[in-house]
């Protein structure tokens, strides 16, 4: 399993993953699910991964050879627009899937990858697209200012709560922390190391990155420190009639 | 959609419910899921239920017919562990979901229900079981001391940081209420009134029954008290190196 999210603010948009895939529980492994593509003053996107580690893999193989033959009809540097990038990242996906379809009849989601795509690119508005298995995509909007894939739900009540868009780029970021930390304590199957990436809205420089191992001391530090503010707050709750 | 969940401490058990049905969004209704099946100073036991409501009525609707027929063969009072109720339960669960199925071919999952019940009977320990669509059941342990049927992922994250073997009767309730608040933030299928039952381990009496809207002072003092608090801890999170 897998958890990324990506959270778009007015100062720019964070992008957090984990790192676990796993096939079985006795086939456990540490993968990137974070690629980042930058041509400074030009464009900057962000890739993340989620589902089928073959399906994710090949669609990524892809992208980076389609970048590197000039010839190619469509890469990340020719797109104009960003869903265009969803567009496209969306056909690697459903092409992909296609080629091995035949040998999953017995379970036919098993190939199925989600992605987001976050980024901006010249001086268009920066903004996030979630890619579905199916191809198709959306993208934000200011009442529901993040994308997630992968395992969501455990994260999910901790943005709903705090981010909005007017939220700070770094309390965005702290929030996803929060967010992956909720989800590794529910399903063993999303785990460290985390990948945290920064951009910072019209920048068009590389996001400021970040990877964060379980013993680092700003990991350890927001993990106490939330677990300590979680028990004040339920030690804060108003108490029943009958307690007195 | 549902959520319900059931937490055993020292002192006794938490039974916890949302009462919003749907078969679709053009037809959400209000239903009790939590109910009571008191004899005092002999057993207690609360049965909640989730999933397809033609099946879980059908199998409340037998456990009350058998109850009513002095022959049947079991019934909750003739009952001598609460295994063997869960049992009852996940048997009467696959015979109702067994006599539909031969309608169900396009969706084999639309019949299932789970239910949580929980209780004592004489002078046993009290306990919870999960009784699956399957019929089969399992028991909560210390490390795990709560049950979810349902929505169950958002409501997750807070029991596993708040709720220990240890956790006051009182402070499991509030959890629940918390875990519910949570859920139904992020799911709109999970929904108000709110049902609370708090069963004092050792007494053989009805637990003490609460019905919970959104406008109730309590519900409202604890949703203000946990926003608050979360803010506050989230506010208390370290900073960035580059934040200065």
């Amino acid at each position: 399993m897998t958890y990324c999210v990506a959270i778009k603010v007015a100062e720019g948009i964070v992008f957090a993953s984990d790192s676990r895939t796993n096939a079985g529980v006795d086939y456990v492994r540490t993968y990137s699910k974070m690629h980042t593509y930058n041509w400074e003053g030009d464009r900057t996107l962000v890739v993340l991964t989620s589902g089928n580690l073959a399906t994710t893999q090949a669609v990524i193989n892809k992208i980076e050879h389609d970048l590197e033959n000039e010839n190619s009809e469509f890469n990340l540097k020719k797109a104009r627009h960003l869903y265009e990038v969803a567009h496209y990242i969306g056909k690697l996906n459903q092409d992909e899937q296609a080629q091995h379809l035949k040998a999953f009849t017995k379970n036919v989601k098993a190939l199925d990858a989600s992605f987001i795509v976050g980024g901006q690119i010249g001086n268009q508005d920066d903004d996030i697209y979630l890619v579905y298995p199916e191809g198709n995509y959306i993208t934000v909007s200011p009442e529901t200012p993040y994308m997630q894939i992968g395992e969501t739900k455990y994260g999910k009540p901790i943005l709903d709560r705090i981010v909005n868009e007017e939220t700070s780029l770094n309390d965005a970021a702290r929030c996803a922390l929060v967010s992956l930390d909720s989800t590794m304590r529910s399903n063993v199957s999303v785990g460290p190391p985390l990948e945290l990436a920064i951009y910072t809205a019209n920048s068009l420089i590389e996001p400021r990155y970040m990877n964060i191992n379980l013993s680092s001391p700003l990991y350890k530090d927001i993990q106490k420190r939330w677990a300590e503010g979680l028990h004040a707050a339920f030690s804060n709750l108003p108490k029943f009639d009958w307690e007195g």
